[in-house]
């Protein structure tokens, strides 16, 4: 196999059509969703996704709209944080954070026995608990949960929650349980997702509001 | 399915038991290759990676005697960077660096024509070029192919090329031409990779030689 001579945004362009020759059929998905299901097979080069990701009515058309009114994105790793884009964030005047690093979340969580996740998802729900907030969830079940937790306590009304945590113990159950909600939700069901697929889920949502130079 | 209570710690120890009984065989890996398995593993539920990653000879070894040694881990992600133990890396008075983002990269991509990725490996090899530097790569092919170049152009030797990115276009070439130098690589062979694979790679040695809280 040789190694083809192609422009980044020509790579790209190349990528979408062999995820799209191979994909399948997508009469399932809305053109939004399909364009979310393409990015994060795109960052995964994982065809499971196809049938794994999970969308809420609308969820991806509701996403679309947090944005254009300013969002708040908020996730559990700085990995993911560092993952979207920022030139994207930054033209439609939203903002993304992550409070995992911080000492105070640190030290409640010490101090609760709580995960820095949960513990992180409470100081979002402080800050921002009536505002027009998307969570974007790629690692921790435990996040997953308070946020639930927090919205049967009045104390948070998201707009979106991606809930794409990866792992063997409580992932599954965590997403069923946003599924079960009657929060807007997009979930990568079963064991699989990431930071990497938090990410894109954001991104795909931001590129079709964000004209990429 | 019920939530099980369970602290950070003894999640992870619970999800490797669960890799582990579900890896099946894994009698050609070594110790520390089946390490750098199980946590790839973990980072992505995907089993895949069991077949998938290739290691030269003694390649994780090596890598371990370089974190030893005070090795700088080069990526070409922030994501990936952001993903890399910093306690471990500070611990072992290692570091970690990513210049994608860095305005000299950006400016000399343009002037050049070629991808950030791949200037920020020449940076690099002028800051690094005869030191013991590892470079772990999840996302971008170009960014393989130039270190390829340099190491043809005696500029650069580096102790372990981690060469994990994911893509559709040029990413199988770009790992074949690694695996067929004769610097220490661990691949994940195929069209899978990213910036968590990236990073829990790293962290899998990382984690050997340093013992977390």
């Amino acid at each position: 196999m040789d190694i083809e001579t192609l422009s980044p945004s020509d790579i790209e362009r190349r990528s979408m059509e062999i995820i799209e020759s191979e994909m399948g059929d997508t009469s399932r998905l809305s053109e939004t969703e399909k364009l979310v299901v393409k990015r994060v097979i795109h960052a995964t080069a994982d065809f499971d996704y196809l049938d794994n990701m999970r969308f809420s009515e609308n969820a991806a058309d509701i996403g679309l709209e947090a944005l254009k009114n300013g969002a708040v994105i908020v996730t559990d790793t700085n990995m993911a944080l560092s993952g979207i884009s920022k030139p994207a964030l930054k033209t439609l005047g939203c903002e993304a954070v992550c409070f995992m690093a911080d000492e105070d979340v640190a030290a409640q969580a010490k101090a609760s026995c709580m995960t820095r996740a949960a513990v992180s998802m409470d100081k979002a729900a402080r800050l921002f608990g009536g505002k027009n907030v998307i969570f974007a969830v790629g690692n921790a079940p435990t996040a997953l949960i308070r946020i639930h937790e927090l919205i049967g306590e009045g104390k948070l009304s998201p707009s979106l929650i991606i809930g794409v945590p990866v792992g063997f113990v409580n992932v599954v159950q965590s997403k069923e349980l946003i599924m079960s909600g009657s929060t807007p939700y997009i979930v990568a069901a079963g064991r699989k997702g990431g930071s990497t697929v938090a990410a894109a889920v954001c991104n795909a949502l931001l590129y079709q509001l964000y004209e990429r130079k």
